[in-house]
C-alpha cells in the first residue's frame, strides 16, 4: 500500500476532539484554544533519519539539526502560520561533542526564525543510527489560515522557487523555509497551500484532490533547479517550496508585488474541473503514469 | 558526563520565550498562552525504542504504542495537568498489519485518558529498529501547577504505589499512569511532585535539589514491588509512580482522604536543611554511595 493510502486508512481511526479543526492529514493540526484573538493554534511533527534523510558521511550532525527545524518550519509555513516553541526527542550514539554541536546548531536556527525550543528527551540509539523528531508548535490567524483543500476551478497554480535534484545539489540541506513568502501570500492571496517535501507531483496532487479537482500542469513552466531535468523536478522531492492556489482576479497583483528575488513566483498549472484528482499535461496526458510520483517515504520505494 | 548533568549543559544553551513559563529541565513546559481563564499550556516528548525501553520479542507494537502515550500522560500527571492533544512519530520497519495494530492501541489508549491523536509522521527504519516518539499537550490550573521545586524543609515526600523490579514483573509495560491521583493532589497538597521514571533515588533527588535541599530517606517505608529488593525500589526506574512533597499540617488529612487503594499512599522521607542535594538514611549514609542511581538513558549504564 502506498504512503497516502496507509495514512488516510489510519487518520480515519483517529477521533478528535471538537475544538481541533484541522486534524491529521494537513501539514499541521489546526486547534481552537479559545484566545480572546481566535487565532488557531498550529502543532505538527517530522522527524529525521541518518541514511533516510541525509547521509552522515556527507552531512554533520549540527546539519542534520538544521534541516530538522527547517522542515518542521516548512510545514508550519504551508499553513500560512508562525512558528513559536519546538519540543525536540533524539535517539544517537553521537558523542558529547557531537550532541553539543547538534544541540548548538538548532539553537541558532530557532533563534533565527524566533523559536523557543522548550523541551524533549535524549536517548542513546539501540540501533546506532542517529533518528531525532520535532514537534513545532505556532498559531496562525483565522482568515490566514491555509489548508490544501479550498482551490476552486480556474484558480492558477503558483510555485515558488526551483524544483528537482535537491539530493545532488544538498539544497535538501540547505534549504531556507517560504516562511515570509507564506506570510505575504496566506489571506491576502491565498488559503489553500502546501509545501513540497515528497515531490512537486505527490503535494500538487494533494492540493487537487484536496479541492475535489484535477490540476492542469504547464510542464515547460515549472522552474527547475541547475542540473534537474523535468523528471526531477517533478519526482525528486525535498524542495521546500510552497504550492498555492490562487484566483485569476489576484494573480496579476501577486505577480505585481512579489519581491522575493530568491524565490521567484512561477505560473505552474491551473485547477479545474475535468480529471478530478489527476494532474495533467496540455495533451491530457496524465503525468503520474509518464513520469511516476516519487519517493514513497513510506514504503522507502520509488513509486 | 552523566545524563543529567549533560542535559543541563544543553539546557543552558536554550533561551526561552518570555511565555515560557516553565522551560527546559521540568517533566514539561508550561506555556502561558494568554487565555482568559489563565491557565498553562504544558507540553512534553518521550521517546520509546525497541531494545531500550522495551524487548520486542516480549511486546508488541500495540504494547508498546500504549506505553509510548502512558509514559507521555505520566509527565503531564507529575505537572499536576491535564492531557490533551498527542502528536506522534515513528520510524519502524513494521508490516501494514503491525502499524495498524500499533495505531489501534494508541487510539483506543487515548480515548481512555480522553487525549486526541491529532498529527505526526511514519517512515520506514533505516536501522531496523522500530523508535516512536511522542509530544503530549495539555493544560494545567495555575494554582495546580507542580514543579520539581518548592519544597520546604520539614516537608514530607510521600510515594504513590510500589518500586522495583519493573522488567521481570512487566510493570513498565503495564502500568497505569497517575493521573487521577496527582490531579486530587495537586494545588491542594502539593506543588512539588515528580513521576518516577529514572528510579527512585535519581527522581527524589530531583526534588531535592530543584528545591535546594536534602532527603533524610526511610529506606525500610519504601513500598517493594513483589520481586524487588531494596536496591531495585531505590535504582530500577520505570515505576510511573509519583513522588511528592507535602507539609506535614496538610500530610494527616491527606492520608485520611486518600481513597485510591490501587495506589497505596506511603511517608517514604522528609527534606531538610542537612546534606542539600544528598539522600540519605536515618545513619546518615549517602544513599547515592551504597546504592548507585540507577540506569542512565543517555549513557546506557548502571551508574
Amino acid at each position: 500500500m502506498e504512503e497516502k493510502t496507509f495514512i488516510k486508512k489510519i487518520t480515519a481511526l483517529l477521533k478528535q476532539a471538537p475544538e481541533i479543526k484541522v486534524g491529521p492529514g494537513d501539514d499541521c493540526a489546526a486547534i481552537d484554544l479559545k484566545t480572546p484573538d481566535g487565532r488557531f493554534f498550529l502543532t505538527a511533527a517530522d522527524q529525521l533519519a541518518e541514511n533516510i534523510h541525509y547521509d552522515p558521511k556527507q552531512s554533520s550532525p549540527a546539519q542534520a539539526a538544521r534541516k530538522l527545524l527547517k522542515r518542521n518550519i516548512s510545514d508550519i509555513a504551508a499553513m500560512g502560520g508562525i512558528p513559536k516553541y519546538a519540543i525536540l526527542t533524539i535517539s544517537a550514539n553521537y558523542s558529547e561533542q557531537e550532541f553539543l554541536q547538534f544541540f548548538k546548531a538548532i539553537e541558532d536556527e530557532c533563534e533565527k526564525w524566533s523559536v523557543s525550543l522548550c523541551g524533549g528527551d535524549i536517548s542513546a540509539s539501540a540501533s546506532g543510527a542517529a533518528l531525532s523528531s520535532l514537534t513545532i508548535n505556532g498559531w496562525v490567524e483565522k482568515e490566514k489560515l491555509c489548508l490544501r483543500s479550498g482551490a476552486s476551478p480556474g484558480d492558477i497554480l503558483f510555485a515558488t522557487g526551483f524544483f528537482g535534484a535537491s539530493f545532488p545539489t544538498n539544497h535538501h540541506m540547505d534549504f531556507e523555509p517560504r516562511l515570509k513568502q507564506a506570510r505575504f501570500l496566506a489571506g491576502d492571496y491565498t488559503n489553500t497551500m502546501i509545501d513540497v517535501s515528497d515531490g512537486f507531483l505527490t503535494d500538487a496532487l494533494q492540493l487537487a484532490e484536496a479541492s475535489g479537482l484535477g490540476l492542469q500542469i504547464d510542464t515547460e513552466s515549472i522552474p527547475l533547479r541547475k542540473g534537474a531535468l523535468l523528471q526531477n523536478a517533478l519526482t525528486d522531492g525535498e524542495d521546500y517550496e510552497l504550492l498555492f492556489a490562487a484566483s485569476p482576479e489576484k494573480a496579476a497583483e501577486l505577480e505585481k508585488k512579489w519581491q522575493f528575488k530568491d524565490a521567484p513566483l512561477s505560473k505552474v498549472g491551473v485547477f479545474t474541473e475535468k480529471h478530478p484528482g489527476l494532474a495533467y499535461d496540455a495533451s491530457q496526458c496524465n503525468l503520474c503514469e509518464k513520469f511516476g510520483k516519487g519517493f514513497d517515504h513510506f514504503s522507502g520505494k520509488n513509486d
